[in-house]
């Protein structure tokens, strides 16, 4: 499993406070932290800034390269801010993310070839969020399509299935599951897939147990990827013991400890 | 999920000694506080009793039935002592269970027959464990086709993939979880598929965390039946958790307090 830390996000207080202070030591000390949990990238948002938001997200994306050597995840969907992201990224960075909508693949492919990034790819076009996993899958075979005629290499696409809070749409939850089965099945090897996890929860009562509930599932069906908040410890001992279980990571009598140095000493590679 | 309450197990201390002490009461109160919390169905298996196994598994049934009204698996590789359990009971029993070998199969089916019970298949045969979730694979389809020769009806039968301990075989841990996604493939509806959960975590360190992290990716592979311990209340939070993202129960806020009296109510049907 590869883990995008979600913590750097202006929608975030302390986040929000630190931009509007421009406190690196803040942004810093988040960036270290998600990494000694056991990130291996971190995701990069602005969140609603008040301030010029390509100058925060290239302050954000600078203050935290001077704390971690991690790849960094360009979280945003306005393209200027996207490109400031990305030409100040020292390590190969993601954008987070592009759609099967043909304007945004249009525009962020290129983007992508320019800078050497992996690409995000949202399973949702100008239709609006697919019903089911059937439909899912046919907007992951038009971004995979997409990608192969720019060049993109196979292992810098990441297919996300959209996960929606269960509470607005319990149907969606069982949906995006079905639908990580059906992309692990579009090639061989298999492609990267990616949940941004902590949306399942949005709204619901036990927020904790239902996003580490639904990361196991995830990881079952074939999720490779997750932006989630690694100082959940509850959540990081599930993803490590269902790795374990599928037998992705050597078992030892004292995993849960033995796995951490390990994670947070790798630094992650996309 | 259907969950079969696994412990009236003569392999426990308190079940040894109520069975050697023929103590009605600790069995009764057993069998009440699973059903209590959320088992719709009560293994039953004699252990390494020192009495005679064939009149102790007969007290056991009868004392469970008369506390509680549940469908009871009877758990045993010595026919005389499923003929006793069989025999006894009031509700349509589970044999627990068969395989794959021939002369297991030979001697069962006629007794499910006879009996108007359900059948758990152990996906192993005379060669053994098999090494991969394509072997078991096989070998559910032996058993599936000998259920029908039967006349067994599908719906009163449940394959098992056989799960073994993370820490002696990890690699048959993701190879039983993949076998489940293989046997939902079997037949249109799926088939009921079972796993006997707590063999999952013999000899590891924290076995709470590894049953309820392999039942939620059971569960998320296709799984429609555990037998495992209810008093564990995070394994039947996780379980809860994990049936509503999978849309198989209705979302609810308080959803964790709302199942476990409709759960405890219900009484299960096999």
């Amino acid at each position: 499993m590869f883990i995008i830390g979600e913590r750097i996000n202006g929608m975030f207080k302390v986040v929000a406070r630190a931009i509007a202070e421009r406190d690196r030591e803040a942004i810093a000390d988040l960036a270290r932290r998600q990494v000694q949990a056991g990130a291996q990238a971190l995701d990069i948002n602005t969140g609603p800034t008040e301030g010029d938001p390509v100058e925060v997200m290239r302050w954000l994306v600078e203050t935290v390269q001077e704390a971690v050597d991690v790849p960094l995840s360009i979280d945003t969907p306005r393209l200027p801010v996207l490109e400031a992201g990305l030409r100040v990224a020292r390590r190969a960075p993601i954008i987070n993310s592009t759609t099967g909508a043909k304007d945004r693949l249009d525009a962020q492919l290129p983007l992508a070839m320019e800078h050497g990034a992996s690409l995000i790819g949202l399973t949702i076009d100008e239709r609006g969020i697919p019903r089911n996993a059937e439909a899912r899958a046919e907007i992951a075979l038009t971004i995979i399509a997409r990608a192969m005629e720019a060049g993109l290499p196979p292992d810098r696409l990441y297919l996300d299935p959209i996960v929606l809070p269960v509470s607005a749409a319990q149907d969606q939850s069982a949906a995006a599951l079905a639908a990580i089965g059906l992309f692990r099945s579009l090639s061989d090897p298999p492609p990267n897939i990616v949940v941004g996890l902590s949306n399942v929860s949005q709204g619901a009562k036990d927020r904790g147990l239902v996003n580490r509930t639904y990361l196991v599932m995830a990881m079952a069906m074939g999720v490779t990827t997750a932006i989630l908040d690694p100082f959940d410890r509850e959540l990081m001992a599930a993803q490590r013991t269902a790795g374990l279980l599928l037998n992705q990571e050597i078992y030892a009598e004292d995993y849960l400890e033995a796995a951490k140095p390990a994670l947070a000493g790798a630094g992650g590679s996309v």
